[in-house]
């Protein structure tokens, strides 16, 4: 373990979810933390305490800060993964919020209650939107030779990795059949030995 | 004007929307721009030439650049606005996606095509989501005397008087009366004498 001079305590639920990249960088960067986990239970009790009702929250030397973006990116930058230059961290804020557009596109799919609705988001999304977003990312990890940004790991490469695991679970392992550079962007991320000492030791859990 | 070494042009439509904050950033420093305004009929076909479909885009010499906050980030890092040292500047980052999260929520509200449902969201907002951010937010800019984050004037505050702006031409003038902090902000703001030279030409537009 590197030495440290602040606390972390990184509160979420029981799942990778909005978290995992932290716990990524967290682990690159061989921070230690408390990767506290809250039960369901627990949660209504302790939202009033968050502030501003929702997790993850980042309990820095006892300073809670919630937006898991924010937080990545403040870890991100003090450990050399936001790029090279301010150029390099832009371009990783842009892809940070390009893939959290599709993002939403998916909940917004996922939390519909209408069945006829559903299906009409889940066609369009299949048909149009998930591929547009997908044919850019592997294009750009393509033209970087495996890199999200540049020519070095960065933040947006866990974001990405973290976020192509779901994407397999929820719409099949063959979802990235078409993406090769992103297919090999989460096997690089995957084999950094640090993540992968995580991977083989983190809770299972559903997403 | 200032120096610069760089050629910037920002396109978006003839509104503030979600292009207003940087268009504050480049007033601010004293920036040459071009404030391209893309008539509706132009849209669909430079649609296809936009990197991800979508505007606000700002051309950094000649590079097509997505999402606003993105580079109202990297602009505003280069200008002073982005708080005093990595702490302040992940602070307004905090605030600038939860204030996000509630603009989420009020463009759901403004989306929802069910008249039933679009009161039952309306409801909701006004009776909970929309008290809870501003009432967090009118906390946070009290402790801070008038800055939403340290003691300086920061990307976010630029943001906040836009929203603001807007969260009143949607609810009317009366909406800001119980959060004399966030008037108080949005006033400072307005009254920086490079704002309020952009206020004073800039192209009237419903939002």
């Amino acid at each position: 373990m590197a030495d440290q001079q602040h606390s972390y305590k990184l509160i979420y639920f029981n799942s990778r979810g909005r978290a995992e990249h932290i716990r990524y960088i967290f682990a690159f960067a061989g921070i230690d933390y408390v990767d506290e986990r809250v039960p369901k239970e627990r949660w209504p009790e302790l939202k009033k305490c968050m502030p501003y009702g929702m997790l993850p929250v980042l309990e820095i030397d006892g300073k809670a800060i919630a937006q898991s973006n924010a937080v990545a990116r403040y870890l991100a930058r003090q450990h050399g993964l936001a790029g090279l230059d301010e150029w390099e961290s832009m371009q990783c804020d842009v892809l940070v919020d390009t893939l959290g557009d599709l993002k939403q596109g998916i909940s917004q799919y996922r939390h519909e209650e209408d069945p006829f609705k559903k299906e009409e988001k889940k066609a369009k999304l299949w048909k149009e939107t998930i591929p547009f977003y997908l044919n850019k990312f592997e294009q750009n990890v393509a033209e970087n030779g495996g890199y999200s940004v540049g020519t070095t790991t960065t933040w947006t490469d866990f974001l990405f990795a973290v976020a192509l695991e779901n994407f397999e679970q929820i719409f099949g392992s063959a979802a990235l059949e078409n993406y090769p550079a992103l297919r090999g962007l989460k096997q690089r991320v995957h084999e950094i030995p640090a993540i992968a000492e995580w991977l083989g030791k983190r809770p299972q859990t559903e997403f």
